[in-house]
């Protein structure tokens, strides 16, 4: 049986700011990414988020950022390698502090915003990410752009990658991104993306924006919950990829 | 054979701002109290901070403080049960999981400052903040001021407690220490510090301002490593207790 | 011909978090509380509310607080009068210039959550900001709650002062306001709001939660805008003093 | 008669962390280019650095910087323009009401760390800047590096410039700084960094590191104020200078 991973990031809120609706969302995934205080989050979010995807069943993924609140970790910074390393340590390690307090367990790792678009194509920023997750857990897994360079280095250091598909975005024919910046860049049609999820688990293939077919083995469909529309098409990719006999299970369990 | 714990706050420097002879006083302290980055210290401080007290084999501690960088934690804040928790976790979290990735453990936790001085007479703080450190690993060692609300909450959640006494502070009758705004609070003598912890550690007594002397057994002494004097003091005392045949080790090895 | 101002906190986004509704309440108050970056907002945000205000009108107003964005300003501490000066100075300043760099004019000054609270009923604390305010600009007017220190203080530094009514909250018979832990601290009721709004304008008289009824004279009403309700409370204010022949003008237009 | 103005960077300390000798060096220089909070300095050193430079006399200067108080605002950053222009008002407004507090006036900008360096040769930035400048007090006067694209965005805006020389800083053919990662960036004489002062000021002539010798009028000379030696060399630079018939004052009386 076909078996993919749902995750999302969450506990993005901040103080009095509320973001997010990570209660809802956590019906239809089955990996939390939660923000660890760097570009979003405090402890109080961290402590309240760890616990209710603990309670939900979701797995447990550390989110770090470069420490960017105002920003919410967007903008590229350059680090040391020391730096990153220690940053990285700092977030993940709270994470994992977290999860262990709740009587939990910290599964996985997803960098974010900058710091995931800089790592995908930064081969010497990927090591450092991966030898940091390897050092922390070796059991980590690490969550990939397939193809890139986090992959290339997760693997690398001995770590289990998810290889991370979006269920609304377009792709280039060379398996990037269409950027954001260009109009075809979303999909809007919750049908179609569900197509495109079903066809990614059970064939690895995707349909590109130039009308080419590329090759893609996908672990893990990154979904958002930061909307009711948002939510709404959680709800259809997970009710339509059971429907098409395709198991949603936490990473962990498969991979 | 008489024993006693040394310990001395450090990781006390940000970014390019040094603070402390952290490598100097790690020659003659056995447990270190690594500020969190609430207080002071940052991600990097903290790596460099841990990695060098694990290799020079102090017993590693969280020192953390209300999140107040600006005012060095020095400032009374009030916050609710459920921020007091957020707060305390991450910062202790962070601290073991550095620990742990240093191939270390985290063996006490010490708050910082007016947390410090707030929780000691504060039994609500006091039993938060103790069934915090509990809950993220029975097996820490809370430093506590003897007699404090810290004490009581720290036994009462089945914490080992390390009773902590402060060589150049001069106490009142009551067993509190002097306060810095009196004339009389600091013992600038050396030889004079060094002679109240013999007595203290090898007799359980303390003479106080008043002439009295009160009981007071310890089972650490708090040192300095702020400045040249401080250093200083820091050697005369390990020497002066290691003549007397007291036993200098980390509080995890005897308490 | 009565008159009366309506003042109202904005600009309290912060980065990607969006919190009021700026654009929307600014249609029925004439002064504008804008935070300064220490509780809420950042600088794109005041650069932002600043000119958007202007735009529409109403007076460019100073909302200062405590250091505090993860609580919001709304912790109590304990700062020195050095410390109070320089953290007032700072965010004044900072508005003052905003406010002049769109070819405007910082009007007044209104403490924030924490920091109103405690300089109601602190002398020291009240004198500080008023004096701080008065060496800034001897023209700004300083916001206060009828009565408290920061009135007092306000005088005596020569400031004019615009004493301030909550429209949605029931008042104590000594003039305070009903905790907001009790369930009567607010008025639900919009015409009942606005009744009350209308005889404290014209009659300068209020109607106690015990019944008796107080003389309060008053200049300014603080209504909110940080949801579609309190939108709708504003515009049902605003018109039916309107409606009452009651001018509704910026306070320094009359003060 | 031959003029120059002497500049130095302060107010860099932070909370309970103290950096540089600014009560010193404000003897030998004569424009204080002071932190606004961004990179370093806090209100309170703010407030005590105003008004120490203005009782020494020196002429005040904002010296803005990317928001990046752990990496000392040394760290590439890349803001939209909204961002870099309402960063740049916060700072530079606040430092303006600062020195207006004080019955002084700010008289100067000079950008800090990186984005100094990133503005010397990115025009876009160069013109935000110089724009946001111009807007908040176009008698202000902008410290630029010779032929960098700030000097070309300040003349653009109709600002004066204030053009820099580093004293002890070696320099390339073509009038760039010798990098600090090569051996021969810093001149350690102080002689010989008082003889190309004299020779820059007088001639408006500078030795290369090639041997070559490029013409380069100045305005100011950039000294540090961060160790005793630094002190050393202000003393040594300042005497010097004046001794051979050189006034030393303030950038606006001359410019």
């Amino acid at each position: 049986m076909p078996v993919v991973d749902i995750n999302c990031d969450m506990g993005e809120s901040f103080g009095c700011y509320n973001l997010g609706y990570d209660r809802e969302i956590l019906d239809f995934i089955t990996s939390a990414n939660i923000a660890c205080g760097f570009h979003a989050g405090d402890p109080v979010v961290i402590d309240r988020t760890v616990a209710l995807a603990a309670e939900k069943g979701a797995g447990l993924g550390a989110h770090p950022s470069f420490p960017d609140l105002q920003g919410f970790g967007r903008r590229n910074m350059f680090l040391s390698k020391v730096e990153l390393k220690a940053f990285l340590l700092y977030q993940i390690g709270c994470l994992k502090a977290f999860a262990e307090y709740h009587g939990s367990k910290l599964k996985h790792v997803k960098l974010h915003g900058a710091l995931y678009n800089m790592a995908a194509v930064d081969s010497k920023l990927a090591q450092t990410a991966a030898e940091c997750v390897a050092g922390i857990d070796a059991g980590l897994i690490l969550v990939v752009l397939p193809g890139s360079e986090m992959e290339h280095a997760g693997n690398g250091k001995g770590l289990r990658t998810a290889r991370e598909f979006f269920a609304d975005r377009n792709y280039n024919g060379d398996g990037t991104l269409v950027s954001r910046l260009q109009p075809e860049a979303l999909i809007a049609d919750g049908q179609s993306a569900l197509r495109r999820c079903i066809r990614a688990v059970k064939e690895g293939k995707v349909d590109t924006i130039n009308g080419s077919v590329i090759n893609l083995k996908i672990d893990t469909i990154c979904l958002h919950g930061d909307s009711p529309s948002a939510l709404q098409l959680a709800r259809l990719l997970r009710n339509g990829l059971t429907e098409q006999g395709i198991a949603v299970a936490p990473m962990s369990s498969f991979l």
